[in-house]
């Protein structure tokens, strides 16, 4: 079993003495450090961290990290968090109909190859209660109600907030979220999108993309912002496709790459392995 | 050694029995079928056939393939062409000033990789004259002068007609061809361009893929048409990348991709293995 | 809605004149081609077949078929079978405790996107009796007792005629089967198992992986022979690994691999895609 | 333009305060550390660390490094080295007849693809020569005369010493090289050699793997040892096959991957990204 860690991540403008701070700071309170990654980007002069030390030799509480850490990070004008690989961040999932991806996930929880908690499941559709029942998570239909999409919303942002979400992740669901719920929960949303080469604008998108003889389909996901889709890429992937694949074997070849390209990005997030910096993230190995 | 073969690639309205009837032709002439790729695209009625088939025993002479065939292809209202596995096409390649695709193909040529003749190599720059001279193709150097484009487009396609040529490939030409050249060449232009997801408008894609975090770049070839990188595609690949790669690396990753995907796509049209058929390719494994 | 089509698979020696009669034959009675994949192994002289008809205005009934066909067959000594996209086959899972596998497949099939049914689920433990509830499908416990693995065998096998199975899907079912089981469901058993570059010997191959720092770590689909994970290939997938990944990490990129490389080749044997000949399988795509 | 920077790369056995006693020796010196990566392996309790830093302030010059690191490098038990990006590795070739790979090589020297200088082609075939001629390499053909392999062997190493080889790359190298070889230039030699899942024993191992039907074929690229094809792992990759690649195809696909395997692996070893434990390789991104 592998001892407790805790992972700091952080940005700041790039100078020289960073890490040797950081890591004096880790070593001088009696951590170690099992896992750094440190990157800089010269172009905007950036420096990204993240660093995994063991903690159960640590002098420092959690309470405590951010005052004695303070010093540190005051002088470098760093931007960073803290998490720790025993715990289990509580996800909301939200979802509309389709079941692959809020299967997936239910799945991955309760057999424990995610290291999360999932107090609730939102649908804005009722057809996800029997699963909800049997995977053991609490189901709240919230249907959006003669087209009042804020009224609705609003009640999910309540669940989630009574249940202590502190990751949003879409798995299929089909509503736009508000500016505000996005700054509510910033960095902190999950969503997927297609992505195909060439892009198509509008409707039915595997449509086009049949009609257009793509060879590849694609899914991102990345963290929602006010503007749809647009948001930092967290991970992308492929899958290559044919003439003799129809719509539908699109649709499925994309639901399999959607559940994938979902988990992965949920694992690199509660693995303290992302670190939004403008309109990208950097995701640490 | 493999005997020589003939390959039918026919796209016509789907009916029953067209199949039976292309085969039977085949077979009663003596041909064996050693290959055959039938696909219908019900969204479309389409149906696309690829067929393979040994020739040493066919009775039909090449000159005499149209009009023994032509009671079988009118029956059915059938578009096609007939390609020869001993037939060495003869490609014209045209680059400006960057040398990995050229000297990929030039190389693939020289080794009988691919089973293709290179007759000329044009370029609106002087820079790959010596490569020229050691691959042992003849180099027309044609810069555009004055900023005449025109002219110069018209002294590079009277070259490639006096060199017979079948097959075009701009291996990283950087100029924009006129539609009347897309039609002389029609579906015999293969060209190459960046597919970012998302896609990128505007100037320097690997800046706006490396300041938005991308996690894949990926290539595309298609024939080239009168509108820009919107040809039908012929073959796709992508490469992942992660924050620590700068633009030089997009762009050293992007090179390998294009070199790759470039070379795909001359082996899949010299192979008989595309049928364009509207805004799409149909590429026969 | 895609009309119903019969698939017939077949192998024979080469010789000419076999697509032309087999056509003829569908043509003739009606059927339409809709999907038609021929190749012929020149080293070997073995010609193999995959031709998919739509069957609505084919007035040859399915019993009718074998003894209208012989003539075809006899005349080209064609070892042939014939599948219809109405069939769904029934599918007998076996599992022991792992439920990664044994819960993607039941997924798939309530959803609809594996043409199967599961008429029940074997196991030698008892840990998927509430999820084989949950997904409708009848559980049978048939423990090893005492080390008497033949009668356990004895009891699935007894089981699985009693249901029906047409295929038997290994989903991580961690019993070597007998060769009489594996004659019985000749070519009707896909398991999976891991492959390795290079391939190690002996115990725990995921700690030597990790030892020996291989890049990547592979699964096998293939069809049960007596000889262990020695039968031909269905289908193969790959994933990369670095020095990051501990075992665990091995582990269970390994099961997201194992979950879609099993979940391919069903999709391929349903969809009578699959050809075995020799120690090989052909697969159509 | 990327300022010069130093690489060290090292391993010792894992403790507290590694981390912050390298980084503080980098900064107390005037280096900016632009690029860290490390890891601890739990399982062995191994620390490994790469640690790039710009070096147009730090104060101790090349020569100077081994004393003044000495102190953090015995406190720890470190095994190291340090790599400059300004320092263009001299790579020697070693070829039989095929082309492929001394050509990629050959052009990205050429092309300044990759940062290296390349001093001398062996060869025990005259067949590269004019190539050698063409890219500006020395040319040695060195044969072995009356199956004397020592003798020839014996010549190589001259050479390679004459030419001050830092690296060696076998280019498609097709002799076993003694054990003292592989001593002189420990981990300091690439070779390549097949994949394949599964993986065959004796000859001829493309017509095995088309005899068994295989879906994917690889490529290993390693440090030479002792014991053929079994060095540490430095890069591996694969490509889907299918009954359609008769032995021809499966040949210049594994080229192709050849190729591009073994310039990834000399890109990571020219980078300082390899370091060799045990009987792997750690490759950081």
């Amino acid at each position: 079993m592998a001892a407790p860690t805790a992972r700091l991540v952080a940005a700041c403008p790039d100078r020289p003495g960073i890490i040797a701070a950081a890591t004096a700071f880790v070593a001088d309170h009696g951590g170690n450090v099992v896992d750094l990654q440190q990157h800089t980007d010269h172009h905007d002069g950036a420096f990204f961290l993240r660093l995994e030390f063991e903690v159960d030799a640590f002098d420092v509480d959690r309470a405590g990290f951010a005052p004695a850490f303070a010093p540190v990070a005051d002088r470098f004008d760093m931007r960073w968090r803290l998490g720790h690989s025993d715990h289990r961040p509580r996800v909301g999932l939200l979802a509309s109909k389709q079941p692959h991806c809020v299967h997936d996930l239910l799945h991955r929880w309760r057999e424990g190859d995610l290291a999360i908690e999932v107090p609730v499941l939102v649908s804005n559709h009722p057809d996800h209660e029997a699963a909800a029942e049997w995977f053991g998570v609490e189901f709240r239909h919230l249907p959006i109600v003669d087209g009042d999409k804020a009224t609705q919303e609003a009640q999910v942002r309540r669940v989630l907030r009574e249940h202590g979400v502190e990751l949003v992740v879409l798995a299929r669901y089909m509503q736009v979220l508000s500016a505000e719920m996005c700054d509510e929960w910033s960095e902190r949303i999950i969503n997927i999108h297609h992505s195909f080469l060439p892009s198509f604008q509008g409707a039915r998108p595997y449509h086009q993309a049949h009609e257009r003889g793509v060879k590849i389909i694609g899914v991102t996901a990345h963290y929602a912002t006010a503007v749809l889709d647009d948001g930092p890429i967290i991970e992308q992937d492929v899958i290559r496709v044919s003439h003799r694949d129809d719509v539908d074997d699109l649709r499925r070849k994309g639901r399999d790459l959607e559940v994938a390209v979902l988990a992965r990005a949920v694992r690199a997030h509660i693995g303290d392995r992302t670190l939004v910096y403008g309109r990208r993230t950097v995701v640490f190995d």
